[in-house]
């Protein structure tokens, strides 16, 4: 593909309106564009930021919509995820190009993104079929029980009401527009209305457009879905205060995170936000290891660190060894081989510059030693990776240390020793994932060492690395504050459908008039908890 | 019994300290004394507030005693829950003695009280011996997966931390020193922090022993409960600012847990907390119903608003009917019931006059009608109950009318058509929970009532009354806000378990490494999710 005629090709399907339910809006005066960050130039088309108006109308929308949306039967619902699918992929070349263009990572990188968000949407769609994740439990009724008789009780899972979901920058469409936040809460059965990122504003556009025409197509409610455009905080803000939006979804920074998290703690009614907000994904080296497989090691974590220009959330940042011939080489090699890398572009000018402010900083504390650092000159807002290295005091009493940098850049520490090396786990903000190298057997030495890390992620990965997350039903994407504001919750994988989903209990209710799940007959034949007991039975 | 004797019985057990793990201590200055509202005069014995050091002590010793006490098994910790239950049953009749003389609740409440907390702490345990709540979840490896393999990934619940548990004034056993929170959250894993309650301390220490003695027997790790004395705010407070405290769970009035949301909010890690705040627990009267069975309702109803004094966080405060002679009759039949019920004791002078002041502050809105009020003279803290009437215009514009009055008071709102009704329903702020009373066939012609009321409440009951909440694995005791702080959980019933823990994902780790629950084998013969089906087999 040809990246500057790609351009104007843009041009053609994006309107820059907002998307309020079925209808396309463009009210206010305030205007935006996306940015190239390969060709260092602006984008063409133009945003129109969302008005208080536009908000209100697209929160009202939701609102009602929830009213039919949220008894939608699972198959419905199902339905309307998998035509979402069918017209992202429908998007066709448009689609990839547009996304390339507003986040200057490349065409394979998107049509593999591009499979991994029709993949979530189908596997929200299987979960809704099968029926069984509403955790349907029925207590009998003991009319005779002593010394006062029981009711009946039957409990489901129902969703809470219209989500606001903020995508993330560095992934345009597994973490946005139509990612796990949206593909969780409308499997919820909860409408969604998007905050569009401004750093991809017009891929964000088209797949707003594909998610209102599958809702059109499966008989959706109006309002079901919107997409508000928005380069600044005050939509978002809005967003987040409104009454009517009941939780809150989104992946990001610590920054935005956290301010969202503390307007939604002060409202009258205050509602659960769930932010990711980024991780330094600590690594253990254990001794044994770096003595066998140091050389390999080092190249696989040169791979690890500069993938995606470093921009994943699960990038690892810290390395953490005990001091040793062995992680001396490992450092050397891992330097040697950062250093063959391609830079390649960031997702943003402004991504870039608090890169290298960030790298700048950590790399400047006293103390620290830069190892590798990419020098050659190359092109407008490519990263030059680094890696640096510090001992363990040092980087216990280094705060500004123990921070994300967000893009290629790596801190190896020196530990003085296992206890050390505990002490630095242990002291550790929460984080996504936490990840254990070691040679054969050598693992149940350090049960410390696990333990600690383990009460500091949300994921702990044996031999391998921590890009690269799963979509599937056993994958926690969260983790101890700050990692998440919630650590009872994963935002990848189908449980992330728990976050928008309240229990609720019917007493002695009349069976017809029980939602499916419920009724005597278990028409939908799913598992059932029926007086403690698991089965796809009736009663 | 005779109540005045068993004041000095209590003095023989109540030593007045604090439980700080294995050890009593008291090294404060700060005293007080609980008090018999039966009597009107304080109880004998002394309880010396905790210091800020004997709050460091005992969350330290919690946060030491999570290292081992997180891993222990199912079967251990279920021991220890059935230890407890057996531990308070050995208090005996001491044990019934205080509570009485420090609730003015009569003997029968207490022991049925301490029946459901006994019930409580083993329908724990079976739920750890059968061990599948942890939602083992497995996804096996596809090493050849194209483009990507897909590593190995197991998922299960883990505990967060140690948990802070202030009990309510109201269940001084079942949601107290070892209820609902303190149950759950030793199910889960974690230790637990009693702030005692003040009006029931002596109650408090007499469970507090039990746990302690039930901890030792089947050795659980010192500091794995602990149970601090506070006459204040102030034990409280440091217990939620506490950096190691990782959630709270707390049963009581709005203003009480809407602050200690407030400060977990403001931490440097914010943490969960889970408040159950009261509720007016609407009933509607669908008009057949009053017709027919009208006269037997009003009887009904007025058992289940003077129930236990009207101090239940179910009891049904607010009745709404549209209006019709049958509704007016009911009215009268309610009034004409409520007065033949014998006053009884509130828990405490406090308790007692902020009831008066707040029926007062209802009553004396413009407006309202007061249809009945016990007015013969009664003895000392005796609760006068009372029935007001409003119309529906007035119930709308009066938010005051909108509010919980702790103790033996009802509004009935006669709504001028069905359409007002839905209106006032789907303004009232978040209830635990919300009654249909409804002829045959009735309730099917009032869909938009059902759904309204649906959406603000946790629990919705058929032709019965709010009051009574089963301890069950389908029970929902939460609600949208402010009738708690969030609705994604329970704080009555097994499911309660799930607000202290958090989902934790293994990836391709070493079989001999992972908790029984995980392993190929299943030893535990749980059921699990392997790759989306659930099984007990092993893989």
């Amino acid at each position: 593909m040809n990246v500057p005629s790609l351009r104007d090709l843009g041009k053609l399907m994006i309107t820059g309106k907002n998307h309020i339910g079925n209808k396309q809006s463009s009210k206010g005066n305030k205007t935006y564009k996306t940015f190239n960050p390969l060709l260092n130039l602006e984008n063409n088309s133009v945003f129109t930021e969302a008005t208080s108006e536009e908000i209100e109308e697209a929160v009202d929308l939701a609102s009602e919509a929830f009213k039919t949306y949220r008894n939608s039967s699972g198959k419905k619902k199902a339905k309307f995820l998998n035509a979402i699918a069918d017209e992202i992929l429908a998007l066709g070349d448009e689609l990839i190009t547009i996304y390339c263009s507003e986040s200057g990572l490349p065409e394979g990188r998107a049509q593999g993104e591009r499979g991994r968000t029709i993949g979530q949407l189908k596997s929200f769609a299987n979960l809704l079929e099968e029926g069984s994740w509403v955790e349907a439990s029925i207590d009998t009724a003991q009319p005779n029980r002593q010394p006062l008789p029981k009711s009946e009780i039957r409990k489901m899972l129902i969703p809470v009401g219209p989500i606001a979901v903020f995508g993330a920058s560095n992934f345009p469409l597994a973490f946005s527009t139509a990612g796990g936040d949206t593909a969780s809460a409308l499997a919820a059965g909860c409408p969604v209305i998007v905050k569009s990122h401004p750093m991809h504003a017009g891929t964000g556009e088209l797949v707003a457009s594909a998610i209102i025409k599958a809702a059109q197509k499966t008989g959706m409610p109006n309002g079901v879905f919107s997409n508000l455009n928005s380069s600044g905080i005050e939509v978002g803000e809005r967003l987040v205060k409104h009454p009517k939006v009941k939780a809150v979804g989104f992946t990001g920074s610590y920054k935005g995170g956290k301010a969202l998290f503390d307007l939604a703690a002060k409202r009258d009614e205050p509602i659960p936000v769930f932010a990711e907000m980024g991780s330094v994904n600590p690594v253990v080296f254990l001794p044994e290891i770096l003595k066998v497989k140091g050389e390999s090691l080092a190249k696989t974590y040169a791979g690890s660190i500069t993938l995606g220009t470093g921009q994943f959330c699960t990038n690892p940042g810290l390395l953490l060894g005990i001091k040793s011939e062995a992680l001396s080489n490992f450092i050397e090699n891992l330097s040697d081989e950062i250093l063959k890398i391609e830079p390649s572009s960031m997702l943003h000018p402004n991504i870039y510059e608090t890169f290298n402010r960030n790298k700048q900083k950590a790399i400047s504390q006293n103390g620290i030693t830069l190892s590798a650092e990419y020098t050659t000159d190359t092109k407008p807002n490519f990263a030059k990776q680094a890696v640096a290295t510090v001992d363990g005091k040092t980087f216990l009493k280094t705060p500004t240390l123990h921070q994300e940098v967000f893009g290629p850049y790596s801190i190896v520490v020196q530990c003085e020793d296992e206890v050390q090396l505990e002490t630095i786990i242990s002291n550790l903000e929460g984080q996504l994932t936490g990840t254990i190298m070691a040679g054969e057997n050598e693992i149940s030495s350090y049960p410390n060492i696990v333990s600690a890390l383990q009460n500091r992620v949300g994921r702990i990965i044996f031999n391998g690395v921590p890009t690269g997350v799963e979509v599937c039903a056993s994958m926690t994407h969260g983790g101890p504050f700050p990692a998440s504001t919630d650590s009872r919750f994963t935002s990848v994988g189908t449980d992330a459908i728990k976050r928008w989903v309240r229990p609720f209990s019917f007493q002695d209710w009349p069976n017809e008039l029980l939602p499916d799940e419920l009724k005597n007959e278990n028409p939908l034949k799913i598992f059932r908890s029926i007086d403690n007991k698991l089965t796809q039975d009736r009663i």
